[in-house]
């Protein structure tokens, strides 16, 4: 499972503050680094950098955000932005030694597609494909599968590897509906079984919106999609109990041979206290 | 989900001590009681009872087990012997007022399959059927599937209505081999799609037999099962995590309209402390 470390993104408030776009208005690295090492350590694959909330200089702090990134951690770097500018900035400032790059994200929107696409080629980097275009985000299921389809077939016609594609179906709430979660599983389902060697990734945390106990649904909802072939995760994996849950569920699908990542994880002491 | 409360078994020990053996043994009817209305405040549907340890006078004890739970809750029992004679003092014993009985369980081994048909008929109860033979458990999934098919055809055929059916897949530790799991999955899905009317259930602790933190195996596998069409359980009801969980599954697989039940849960502070 790739884990894409979500936690550092100015739109995030902690207590009602805007603690992490305070901190990034203020360039203030350690809170940035504490952020970026304590995911890390928790089992992150990629460090996601998003600072969209500001309203000017985005470009400037998404480079400053890798440069941070760079020094805290020895893990490549999620560009969370539709904005080209400051993907450009931020990707030329960023040491391919530390991984490949993903792009967070490309659409099938026509503007976006083409101002993305070429930073995809020119960095060789992982991709992030939502399933929306110029009608925007289509509640129906089958619209959306059509969309992850198209997106695929065209960046790989592009030269974009399968492998690099991370197609994110779009999570919805399921307070809004109770047939969304099995309509995501069953797109998830298709995209698998049609593409097997693209991977599926997911913000799962929408799907609890407006209810409580929010945790309970996001982890149920993050198995249930592993289950169907989902094989990434924008996550907070500071949430131990989601992690230690992803880490059963990936043994029990075969993907721990003798469980030794799971029983490495308990004798580190990962899942005290769970 | 149907909930089969798991706790009353003598093979169950708390600490070393078999305790609840020896609240059989002793006819300590509160200890019992108190147990089958944890299990019952706690969302259990049936209450298993299981004395199969004693080594005689399993009639008996299974006769006093079932009038012992009977004045403590409102909710039906599941008789867990393949004694036929324990079964039918405790199926004699029992006041089908407080809802079908559910016999725990039957097989395809010869024996066996007519001991317990006759009682299954007799009480009009729902039966779990586990998929083994007079040849054993066969660890190929493909075999136990077949031997899954051969249950349900037999039964119906028998006159036992779909509907009452529970087939038990029969769960393999993940210790054993990376693929039990998958392959429990796979029966799942098929049994699923060509028995729309049977129910599918399991005892899924034995999952994680022999490895650390077993109830996040037992979490996960629970949640994976469920995705594929398991809708009955053999489980500890008074795990609040676990049943958590499956509150939360069933709002994502769309068994909960506007996650009425989940949203209700919540209110009566089912998820506090999680």
């Amino acid at each position: 499972m790739l884990i894409v470390g979500e936690r550092i993104n100015t739109s995030r408030k902690v207590k009602g503050e805007s603690v992490i776009e305070n901190a990034v208005v203020n360039r203030d690295a350690e809170f940035v680094k504490d952020l970026a090492k304590k995911q890390f350590e928790a089992g992150a694959t990629y460090i996601d950098i998003n600072c969209g909330t500001l309203i000017s200089g985005e470009p400037e702090a998404m480079e400053w955000l890798t440069k941070v990134v760079m020094e805290a951690v020895d893990a490549p770097i999620s560009f969370d932005t539709p904005n080209g500018a400051a993907l450009s900035l931020a990707l030329a400032a960023y040491d391919p030694s530390k991984g490949q790059p993903l792009i967070n994200s490309i659409t099938a929107e026509s503007e976006r597609y083409n101002n993305i696409l070429p930073l995809v080629l020119q960095y060789k980097a992982k991709i992030i494909a939502l399933a929306m275009d110029d009608t925007g985000i289509q509640s129906d299921p089958g619209k959306r599968l059509s969309v992850a389809r198209k997106l695929i077939n065209d960046l790989t016609a592009a030269g974009v590897a399968a492998s690099d594609i991370y197609v994110d179906p779009l999570t919805f709430p399921i307070g809004t509906g109770s047939d969304v979660a099995v309509s995501m599983l069953d797109i998830i389902e298709k995209i698998r079984a049609e593409f097997p060697e693209a991977h599926i990734i997911a913000g799962l945390s929408n799907v609890s919106h407006g209810l409580p106990a929010r945790k309970l649904l996001n982890q149920a909802m993050t198995v249930l999609c592993m289950g169907k072939g989902l094989d990434a995760g924008i996550v907070d994996p500071n949430d131990k109990y989601l992690m230690a849950l992803i880490a059963s569920t990936e043994a029990l699908l075969g993907r721990d041979d003798y469980c030794m990542n799971y029983i490495t994880l308990s004798r580190e002491g990962k899942f005290e206290g769970i």
